[in-house]
């Protein structure tokens, strides 16, 4: 089976696995895990940020970074197809009573400067100010678009002219940098916040690290015991992700073989594939005259696993298990699907 | 000054005071307001339902429908421009934790069918569901527009084959019913709750009404209380409230000043002005070369007053204390500011 | 029927409903209601503060209270008998998400300053931090006992040195100054908010006042609209409320019916009367062989109400619309009821 | 250092870093991971429920459990110093919006049924229903006593009677079954849901298990997710939770630990100690002449870690990684620095 489902369901190596085995741990609770301490100084780094802090999950850090930054009756405003709107449970009503308001960040998921500003709302007798700008990237529900640097910098900006903090969901972030062949910090020189995912590309087995001012770490930090994040002797996670952090420039990898799976897929008996700019490929069934389900289905009962996106829209996601030889069977496997297919 | 800010600014006629003056009360809490009694039944009948709640304002009667309707982390599908989302300081969030799902409307406000139903959220591991499905009529940031109930019917129906109940914000439902020359209670066949407004052009000084089944007004009686809104002695201002519940065929009187006021608007000095549907018109002064707020400030040196709505939008809105000759009057006095200001 | 249930359930007098007749009004939304503003004006004198606002329950006036006083997911301490904490629908977690502290406040319901202080919660990492400290006066659950000042203000001072603002839910807040022959206002020198009603003994139909510092009511001006508490011409209530202020040392007779009321069923048929300070009675029924519903129920057929408090206590409340007459009826009528039970 | 500060300060073993190195693992956000699935089952069966989740910490299990069992608007009835309600930064309300109602459970924090019966509230007009009982067992604020199986029983059945689940903070629930000489199962037998960590005495790194009904378990299962606690190759830490579950019989060995630390600690220098029934040992220093601050400052100079419980109240808290010759070093350590203290 080529499961192209997530990149979250990489196994750590065997190396990370050695460093669970051997990593020096305490309490995290007490600050006294030496390798989560060292995880959170070199994830800090790596975003460029004053200080991080180690979440079981990037849903945690995103959702930790909307209450930090918000005050009670607020509004936040996130692309309309982000994952903190979308997959998170209604969580930023949940957690931090906010009401969301919408961009349509268009084909990339990217938000304009002029959107920002006419999104804003200025409190007032009858509205709730607008207390968080929250942005993704790669953007999941775009098909993994790498958005440019610049574009994330112009939004923070119009943000920040109207006082208005800016969080970052960079689960991939690290894809957007090997992408735009930058460091991962540079997409937060105009962020106040930023999530990024140890348990996707880079491969760890669990965890996200939410980073940002020590200031807002520090508060962080606090709320993350409110939500029941507080682990003891993580380091045993620390260490595996400590070797994640290293794995960035690898998944350029991944993306060549997403730009491989797609080729060999494109046209495919009326598969419409999107150009993948990272490690996801979105595959438009509709012209095949299957829904995405039933796509899916005839993928898998020839060994290969994707996930619906939407009716028609099929998410392949590769990644370290995946070789380019698993994609190129992947994509004879699913043609082959397709030719069987009563369509 | 001639007043067009909102129908809410109407005083009570000298009829409603005296209902004041005599009319029979008792504790509410306890529910032994007769006047109050009365003027739920009432209320029940106009809308065409089982029964009504006296609430003190409309936002308490939407937000109260929104509590009721829902559990506990769901989400909520609004029209993009509805009060419901955009003036009520985000309760959605802070009273009921919903997270809003927009719809966009359109040039009317109202959602099709299919937007209702590509809205939809099933719940999942990762998902709220959809728990509620909000209309307005008339839809009050779209200027009065009167939506057809046959619109409010295929709406309400998509939403109900998904399961999900509908409540309508009828702050100015009985506007809408005199517009298309029906009942109030015809824009509720298909509506599981629906609030409607005393205070508005109905004249009354204070209050609203939450309509719905037996089962439901129970509940959002018990909730009102949460609300802090269960009032005593009420009846003071249910008897005002009984004689609004016969001004609803008055409101033709507003519409027709509306459309005077609207036609003798048209075309002065560059303004643009939406033909009214029902008592409020907007007007767009981009091409007049001012701001809403610029050409509000000339209109009230003139004795007229209005509101801002948008960077470039204002709206006027007639009522039961503004005659014919005041909107002449208002019409030319905007006509002279205009003509008077450096433009 | 002598109604001695609470004295929520007097009927506004012929004064006051010409007031309502009569009153000024506007819209109060825009703040344009002369006698709404004249209320607060002089509500706000009565009770020393700098500014106070027109509420329609007292419900929503200490809810408000809590809410603008506080920060998202802090501690409040209350007294565990306390209305705010009983009687309100849990509203403190809901509209604040508050965790209650609960201090047990002793026969007169009044936390000492050594409780106050060992109540205290310094926020930590595991520890929400207390956020606010309310007081009640006169205390419901308690009998009506009128608080002392010096309590109130060493309970508050003891709040203060810990930086702990304090509320004061003074409902009956007036009863207690009448009690103690001092100002109203003499309650709130070391208080930073007080709501008190003026639908209860003072004899208004509807509405309650929040009264505090300027910057205090601005928000909670900001924090009724959320609540759906903003009403328009409410003049018609809020003239029936300036009247009211005038009824505070009316309040002597209700104390003094009360008096004559507890004398008279002291020791009948085994009940136990608390001896009162203010206007309410109450009466254990346990030595007399009844629940307290079975003795209401008696003393309803024999035309007395009054409400249950506990299974073996029962609350008689005197008002305006019961005349000294009227209690040593109503003494008689519970003395034959009790006579006439099989007991 | 004699690190006695908590039992979630032990290290895990090699046997369990080895567990980590060789776990088989999958995504558990598709319920993928054997190892997570293997740990599921026998913690179930381990507390005798239909099945178990696993939680990144107690705190999240014990909220989870809260918001799970309950309907927004309700109370929770829980103990007055229990850890849900003192050490989970006020997260009932935060997360679940319970208003908390505190039974005082006295000398061993056990609620009777007749408290239980008090302090219930049956949903009315005013009201909040009571929608949840919390026990906890072993009692970490009353130092750590062994609650019998019977009394748990009463309590719960008490409940049960009013309709109110209960839920077990059973953080140390292992720990009363050793010392009660019973299965941890039978302290689930009237209980609907049980919280316990592998993370403290049973040496686990991280993590703990809610346990209840499938469909109870399902619910929260989904409820984790909104809480950011869906973990991916969390078999990591599943391995060494595994081995956790066979170390219930070696709590034996830290019980006698703590009587030995406490026989030794009776008496010195006006120490006040707790005969302790399980793993942690509560130490009174008012006659000593000290704040427990003072105290463990001296303690900590002679190599000896506690924590601050109240401010007369330290904590000593063996475990795995404390041998009997540490606790007996331990004691005199302390018995030296108070000799050598100025009091
Ligand atoms: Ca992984
Ligand atoms: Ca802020
Ligand atoms: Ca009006
Ligand atoms: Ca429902
Ligand atoms: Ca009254
Ligand atoms: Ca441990």
């Amino acid at each position: 089976m080529i499961d192209l489902r997530s990149d979250t369901v990489t196994k750590p190596s065997e190396e990370m696995r050695e460093s669970a085995h051997t990593a020096d741990v305490g309490d995290d609770v007490y600050g006294e895990d030496p390798t989560v301490n060292e995880l959170e100084t070199r994830a800090a780094e790596l975003v460029g940020t004053e200080a991080a802090l180690y979440v079981p999950t990037g849903t945690m850090g995103n959702q930790i970074a909307a209450r930090v930054h918000t005050d009670r009756g607020q509004e936040i405003l996130v692309e309309r197809e982000s994952h903190i709107f979308k997959w998170e449970l209604g969580g930023l009503a949940q957690h931090a009573g906010l009401q969301v308001r919408t961009l349509n960040g268009g084909e990339r998921g990217i938000p304009t400067p002029e959107q920002v500003k006419s999104g804003y709302v200025e409190e007032d007798a009858h509205r709730p100010g607008t207390g968080l700008l929250s942005l993704e990237n790669t953007h999941n529900s775009k098909g993994g678009v790498a958005i440019d640097p610049k574009e994330i910098d112009a939004a923070a900006k119009a943000a920040h002219e109207l006082d208005v903090p800016v969080h970052l969901d960079g689960a991939r972030v690290c894809n957007a940098a090997v992408a735009h062949d930058v460091s991962p910090a540079r997409f937060t020189e105009e962020i106040d916040s930023v999530m990024f995912c140890l348990s996707k590309g880079l491969g760890a087995p669990v965890g996200s690290m939410l980073a940002g001012t020590e200031d807002f770490i520090a508060r962080a930090r606090r709320t993350r015991k409110l939500f029941g994040g507080g682990m003891r002797q993580v380091g045993l996670l620390a260490g595996p992700g400590l070797l994640a952090l290293d794995n960035v420039s690898r998944l350029a990898d991944d993306h060549e073989n997403a730009r491989v799976l797609a080729e060999n897929l494109a046209g495919v008996g009326g598969l419409s594939v999107q150009s993948p700019e990272t490690n996801i490929v979105l595959v438009d069934t509709e012209q095949a005259g299957l829904t995405a389900g039933e796509f899916l289905t005839a993928c898998e009962e020839m060994g290969v696993l994707g996930t619906q996106f939407d009716t028609h829209v099929a998410r392949f996601c590769t990644h370290w298990d995946v070789s380019q030889e698993d994609v190129e069977v992947a994509a004879e496997n699913v043609r082959d699907a397709l030719y069987t297919q009563d369509v």
